[in-house]
């Protein structure tokens, strides 16, 4: 199996991808997301572990359970398209691995801080970058994106929390904005190394409608931090 | 919903679990599984972070989704017994994350002597138990226990690695004979605090078959210490 770039000549780019849509910027995205649900897969699936109660433990694990899904999903996608799923999800790899070695959550809220902030921030971006891929791997990546309960699940778990003992809420603040410096800091990195997805979105959005679009992404995570009860 | 023991007249019980089969044992065995197939998801999850390659990686979540189908399942049959999962699970949180507290793999390859040698010993143990469960419990407990392809994964991983690296071998040995006295401590005090589950067993087998029983798993045990070329 070779890579949709190599395969492809720009008649059946077209013909699979609609006009205007870079297959490589579409493979490139896919990979992002697989690996993305991967990841996420196995972090939820870790911190179930700090579940206070086996009704939490099992909540979270049905949503990794779900997010495992999605990934077989997305694979089947990307076979779909011609490409391996581990070859377009290799450049995500280290930055994603980088993250989440880097925000280790020391308990069960911070973990559903995780969870909800970081994974909202991940589902925004995709969902608008969905705007720009050819119909078929648009309507997968909504689905896949969809709440599968999550938001509701941490809202109230951290409102509950919080309202018991309200020092809390100035931990988990910090402990937000280091998630969304951090997650910012990798994303440079991928933005920089993965030319593909940059020409994706810039081949069919112009200036104003990118800086719509990140102010979208920045308004819903301040809508996320105050359902938290936070200071973003 | 209250306790199936609690709820369950004599008649009914006979009704719902054939005769001689006591429900209060049926369920603790029931239990006991869906515990070990969470906290088995939990920790295949886990240990995917250790994967060598992103395949290996992806097998290993896929073995860990599978496992946390079976919990499900498992929990649905406990609703159908009239039982809430978590309170049937709760005896066994304990002792079963003990033994994941005592055994935490060093590396990917004990990660998977583990998920092989520790995971083949509870399986050859519920399999033998199944025979003493009424038979929608026993064929649902046999559907669970199948193998998914975690042998031959386990398998030829480890021979490639202990080929290629012969000493590895002495190591490697030496972590399953730790499991497997973890397991025997951690099965010891189950055995001393679930009289249900003795019970289940002992009316049903004579001390002959009992022996012959604990005779098998040993003998299972060793054949996959050998299929990993590991003196037992």
């Amino acid at each position: 199996v070779t890579s949709s770039a190599a395969r492809q000549p720009d008649s059946d780019a077209q013909q699979s991808s609609g006009p205007g849509v870079d297959p490589a910027g579409v493979i490139d995205v896919l990979g992002a997301l697989a690996y993305g649900e991967l990841s996420a897969f196995e972090r939820m699936a870790t911190d179930a572990r700090m579940a206070p109660t086996l009704a939490d433990k099992s909540a979270i694990a049905s949503m990794a359970a779900a997010e495992y899904g999605h990934f077989r999903q997305l694979c089947d996608r990307l076979r779909d398209l011609g490409v391996v799923p581990e070859q377009a999800m290799e450049p995500y790899v280290e930055p994603l691995d980088t993250f989440h070695d880097l925000t280790p959550p020391a308990d069960w809220l911070e973990s559903l801080v995780k969870v909800y902030v970081g994974d909202g921030i991940g589902r925004d971006f995709y969902r608008e970058v969905s705007a720009y891929l050819d119909p078929d791997s648009r309507d997968l990546v909504r689905e896949v994106l969809a709440d599968m309960g999550q938001a509701a699940f941490a809202v109230d778990r951290v409102l509950a929390a919080t309202s018991a003992n309200p020092p809390l809420a100035g931990r988990l603040a910090l402990w937000a904005r280091r998630l969304m410096g951090e997650a910012l800091t990798q994303a440079q990195r991928v933005a920089i190394d993965r030319e593909a997805i940059v020409r994706l979105i810039s081949s069919q959005a112009d200036l104003t409608e990118l800086g719509e679009m990140f102010q979208r992404i920045t308004q819903q995570h301040e809508q996320r931090m105050r359902s938290l009860g936070l200071s973003s």
